[in-house]
């Protein structure tokens, strides 16, 4: 089997579902990684990039129930880096030891990792993302100089945040280096640190980029060959839950930017997944193909071209 | 001038004195940053490690406050990575901007890193070290069954935990691999994440590994020329505030092994940065000489030979 470069890009949710612990956060990474193990066991690079949702979620409560003068809350960019530290951590771990198992000696590395953002970028004249913790109407006007808060649906007040688009990664070359010496690479966890260029200085910024488009940008960037984006589905749907419903296996760019047109994808769920991988499909310099998966099928990518595979055209 | 390989460790309290704010310590950094440079500028490899003391501490005291069933505390070697995550941030951020103030081009990476160390050393059956919040007897007596509580300086009982020894750096050959591509890494961070070597699996620990041992391990394993360990004074001093005392340039470690016999060094602060400079004097490969001093003093080391000098014999 051709050896290919593989950005894999996990959600937040599959290593913290229910039960916040860090023990049973580690379960799920050591489950997660017997599954990523198979790819290195295909032959293939591994370069792993996560999302970070409900633990930078429980991360800004707990900094906001015990925000003091002596100890002060930290700000959104520096609790990202936090989440990268702790997943990262749990997860290098994981898989090392997955491949430890299977006898396989590979280096594994997690990275700080920096995404830089455009400060011209409109997300910032219309922040959409909630982030922190829920308060009453009158504690979010009181807060309202310092950030923008909205009603959420009906369960109470929260700061939001822009969601800017990702326009370079300041560890790309450091990430790429290493893959090409064979290290399993984690980074751009949560979407990357997000900072901005102000004056020539690089700058952490309150923001969250989606986990989805920094991960494409860094598989642009280290010019992988497969980028899959890991989902609670095996495959895309159209028409989904109605008599017409219809799996998508192979499909090209126009055929997606067709169907997102015809509003077959939810926004905030399938659908940022389905543009981020009309980009990489469209923007890889080696003519990468992006597959959409679960984790369960991940196996079958390369095997049986599982998933729901998107190519250019 | 010879091109050195450098490990400098810095000291938790550098970055965090007074102000816990993540602008204080940002700013702090940005000023340890200025000075780290000018060894760069000389034509060294620097190789920055660091400790987390404060922010260890800040943390733990947050996820204790809001500590609940939905939301639990992390234990400590996941808080640990998360400040590796942030300090790793803020410095990675500031040695850039310093560096291109400079118009030095160079690539600066942070690697979360393991430090392991012996589950039957025998700092397991004699835990020392404090750590999270103060608590009440009766608290403490409480929680007896899960942790081990000492009552502290008459100022309440906390939870102490061991301090071993490091014996390896799971990170060590990517950590060589990019000081020799001329990267400039932040590694080893509050000295480092502890984990044991359980049936073959490494598994995280409750305990806090001493920076400056942690960071000899490390200029050892990556072969360092020079080991510097900054802390408050430009030197080290026998016969402290007496009539008769000496300020110790070059020193040899018979000599200070002499000193350490004559109790002239504070455990807990000085006593385990010497014990760790003899180390590294000793131990390492190339006949490496570790350096006490203090940041302000940093320039001096290699350009006059400034500072306690510390080699072998």
């Amino acid at each position: 089997m051709v050896k290919k470069r593989i950005v894999v890009a996990l959600g937040g949710n599959a290593i913290l579902s229910t039960d916040a612990s860090a023990q049973a956060q580690e379960k799920a990474l050591a489950d997660t990684a017997e599954k990523l193990a198979v790819l290195v066991e295909q032959g293939n690079d591994l370069i792993i990039s996560h999302g970070n949702g409900p633990q930078v979620g429980n991360l800004l409560l707990q900094q906001a129930t015990a925000d003091s003068k002596k100890n002060p809350a930290m700000p959104l960019d520096a609790c990202v880096a936090m989440t990268q530290g702790s997943i990262g951590y749990w997860m290098q771990k994981a898989i090392r030891q997955a491949l430890k198992d299977r006898g396989i000696i590979k280096e594994v590395a997690t990275i700080l990792t920096e995404v830089v953002v455009d400060g011209n970028d409109p997300a910032f004249k219309d922040p959409t993302k909630p982030v922190g913790p829920f308060l009453t109407e009158s504690e979010a006007k009181e807060l309202a100089s310092e950030a923008i808060y909205k009603e959420d649906a009906g369960r109470g007040w929260r700061k939001v945040v822009p969601s800017p688009k990702p326009i370079d990664i300041s560890e790309t070359s450091i990430i790429k280096q290493l893959v090409e010496q064979g290290v399993i690479t984690i980074s751009t966890g949560g979407g990357g640190i997000p900072v901005i260029e102000k004056n020539g200085r690089l700058e952490g910024v309150e923001a969250v980029i989606d986990k989805d488009f920094a991960s494409e940008k860094l598989a642009e960037l280290i010019d992988a060959d497969l980028f899959i984006i890991l989902t609670g589905v095996d495959n895309v749907y159209i028409n989904f839950n109605k008599p017409d419903q219809k799996m998508l296996e192979k499909v090209t760019t126009s055929e997606l930017r067709q169907f997102i047109k015809e509003n077959q994808f939810a926004s905030g769920s399938m659908l940022p997944k389905v543009e981020a991988a009309i980009m990489f499909a469209e923007q890889s310099k080696k003519q990468g193909e992006t597959v959409i998966t679960s984790l369960e099928n991940l196996a079958n990518v390369i095997k049986n071209n599982g998933g729901t595979r998107v190519i250019r055209g």
